[in-house]
């Protein structure tokens, strides 16, 4: 929704599935009338009419009476039929199984908007859903989050939220703050002696409260890189191995999308699944010729890349081992961005094997460098795969990211949400700060905030814009 | 379906609609003990066993017990349930309908996959359709049409024969055919005098069959047109208005799409919609070259381009008029590709007619070339639009398609259907030869052969390997 004119129960339709032909396509409407909208436009009105809520009903989707081609045969189709309140939005809707042409799906959609319907605004489906009460905000932005998906780790969690384990966990916080604001309340109703405030007031469920919010907040990094990848760029001098080592982690973990269309063609970027977590790899050409006069476009392309970085993997050919270049550039990339990590990569360890052993290898070449890149220096080959599954690890430690088994854990989905968990973490804190000194009534100021912050988050206390940025990021048709 | 191992109900499974984000994305399976396969997977197994057919289910795709994440959910999913023989295939299906992501999506299918279904070949659910006697092979075959038809007439002429239309002209044929076998066939066994001969066999029967055929036969053409696209390739010294034509008329009629992907690019090739026409534009740039010394490769490609070529639109700036480049190429064209048609198109008329009338230009730029050629020449303006509907005319002309109003006839869909369609045309004609001479027997044959023929375009009779031949060009999951 690029704006909110919201007008209840207008009926809207929108091509659901991807346009690109397939053995099906999926157009989908909502809106009151909507079944007698598309009776017009069908072969067997009445059948569609008598429909039950979840029944489908086949026919023809026709030109309505009245047109230049009346009654020609647009396609042969399924038309699935809900009623209202039973149904994604909450009203009357029916999906429209055609053949997955271009043509034929645009065609039905198209005659559709002639007759009736107008066409969907972005999430407009989601949106009527969350106004209808079929869903809160959390479960609406799983939506977006689940489609978005790259990797089994992200559709997993997203499903998580859409099955409602974050509203859950927000629920929760929220009887430990009500319980709390009660307590108070009584208390500032009914003052009595200080031994009965110190019972009732038990900051115990304030302190839980807090201990939720902060692994909730502390959750959105991670959950951050599996929804738009890690930035991983590959770094080292003319053959270090970068190519390479692109693409046996291409090939090893197959890419989720080959190129990523539009970008510079300064650098090569690929969509990987790097053991779960996904990352967008970037081989860099330029890099290394940082010490050289170069175009000053070139630089700062790589610059920024450099400086967006989640990750630097910074390949050595241990073989010739690390030279003066590469030391430069280590240690300049460290100045310039010491909060981004960076992994030493010793390639070609098949070879270098036969001539020097690899302890003796990282010595050498470590010379000079700072201790906390030594200690994530990794050896590995290209060709035989040896130590790509090292390498995984060192990124998931670098990354910070947990190991699968501790990533079950209910986690935020978006950005807004880590806004608002944290505002309301802030009052909580105040609160708690403020009951050692038992300004009551600053704590209960504090925690009716709170309780608005985690509101916005489920969408009970949402203001408009934000319902507008929200649901701005779905595609047309959800 | 590559080969036809063909395994009645054997439960398949396949991603139905284009594997690329959306709101909606369908995963749909047929065959025995579907429903119940997916109830192991479903998180209400006994609403969906319970399911009638035509229905839908609510509920979430599971990992199935006894797999490492037992209950894990994968995606909250519709499920459409169709029971034999009320289906597409005629078996038992299920279609679930899930979030549109490709992760989401393809987790579904691998789950599906894991539990009981095997990948479906392509086509393989028309297929199963065919087998079980809920289509024929002209609407299995309008399909496929529907589904890659880039036009609104294309669309809308797969519709006709996916509604029945040529499976009704050929069996309107066959009893033309079948009565005039059975006349025989009585005249045959009771040979009586001469005068009932003539009565009992009147070719007033097979000669309406024979002008059916004809009718049949000749519609490929145009519909082949209408379903691959005219290859229609733009020539003409630097600076006749290629470029300007082919962005005028990509703008003027909306690309299809915008440009073919992995075409080698010494040209530009773009699907637009000509007039209702498609076609595939190509933009050489190398052709003009051809008197100088060039690489030859470049004129290699160039000169395969304008062999397989439908038309040739020669550009001529009439400005500056046509020169003996202009003369030589185009005699040497026509010398080479003389079935081709070509027409001359005389570009920059809005400038041109400030200096000298068309009539004019056009004499003097058409000297020393052929009377053909003459005939079809346009005067037109990119930058006005001015001449370019005459342009979709000579267009339309020289390609030999009729206009719209005569193109609602039934045609055929595919080259199978015309040879098929040819071949019993050929027996009918040799038949209505041989009633000349009353060679009654050698009549029955032809008779016999031509409904042969006429069972191979429906399905009635059709080898193992033509039905592989057709399925294969489906896509997987229709």
């Amino acid at each position: 929704m690029t704006n909110l004119g919201y007008t209840p129960e207008e009926p809207i339709a929108a091509i659901a599935t991807a346009l690109a032909p397939g053995a099906l396509g999926i157009v989908r409407a909502s809106g009151k009338n909507c079944i007698e909208l598309l009776s017009k436009c069908f072969s067997r009105p009445k059948a569609l009419l008598a429909a039950e809520g979840n029944t489908i009903v086949y026919g023809w989707i026709l030109q309505p009476e009245n047109c230049a081609e009346t009654g020609a045969k647009i396609d042969e189709v399924l038309v699935s039929v809900f009623r209202a309140p039973r149904s994604f939005t909450g009203e009357d809707m029916v999906e429209i199984s055609c053949h997955g042409g271009v043509n034929v799906v645009q065609s039905v959609y198209n005659l559709l908007l002639g007759n009736g319907f107008r066409q969907a605004e972005k999430g407009e489906f989601t949106f009527r859903a969350y106004i209808n009460g079929k869903t809160d905000l959390t479960k609406a932005e799983a939506v977006r989050e689940i489609i978005d998906s790259k990797t089994n780790v992200s559709r997993s969690h997203a499903a998580g939220r859409l099955a409602g384990n974050l509203y859950d966990t927000i629920d929760g916080v929220k009887k430990l703050v009500v319980d709390t604001l009660a307590a108070i309340e009584v208390e500032i109703e009914y003052p009595e002696d200080e031994e009965t405030i110190a019972d009732s007031f038990d900051s115990a469920e304030l302190t839980k409260a807090k201990t939720a919010l902060e692994e909730l907040a502390g959750s959105w990094k991670a959950e951050k890189i599996y929804q738009d990848g890690a930035r991983v760029v590959l770094c080292g001098r003319t053959n270090a191995g970068k190519s390479s080592l692109f693409n046996a982690l291409l090939k090893e973990d197959r890419a989720i999308v080959s190129d990523i269309e539009g970008t510079t063609r300064d650098f090569i970027e690929s969509w990987i699944d790097f053991d779960g977590i996904p990352a967008r790899l970037f081989d860099t050409a330029g890099l290394r010729q940082t010490d050289d006069v170069i175009e000053a476009v070139g630089v700062e392309r790589t610059r920024d890349l450099s400086e967006e970085a989640d990750l630097i993997l910074y390949l050595v050919d241990s073989v010739s081992g690390m030279n003066d270049e590469d030391r430069s550039f280590i240690s300049n990339y460290i100045e310039r961005n010491s909060k981004i990590p960076l992994i030493l990569v010793f390639t070609k360890a098949d070879a270098s094997s036969q001539k020097l052993s690899e302890k003796n290898a990282s010595d050498r070449a470590c010379t000079k460098l700072p201790q906390s890149i030594e200690k994530s220096s990794v050896s590995i080959s290209s060709k035989t795969g040896q130590g790509l599954s090292e390498l995984s690890t060192a990124v998931r430690n670098a990354l910070s990211l947990a190991e699968k088994s501790e990533r079950n854990q209910t986690g935020l989905g978006s950005e807004r949400q880590k806004v608002c968990v944290e505002q309301a973490l802030e009052c909580v804190n105040h609160a708690l700060e403020l009951t050692e000194d038992y300004a009551l009534d600053a704590v209960v100021q504090d925690l009716e905030d709170c309780l608005d912050f985690l509101g916005e988050v489920t969408g009970e206390v949402t203001p408009d814009d934000v319902l507008g940025s929200i649901f701005s990021r779905f595609c047309v048709g959800k």
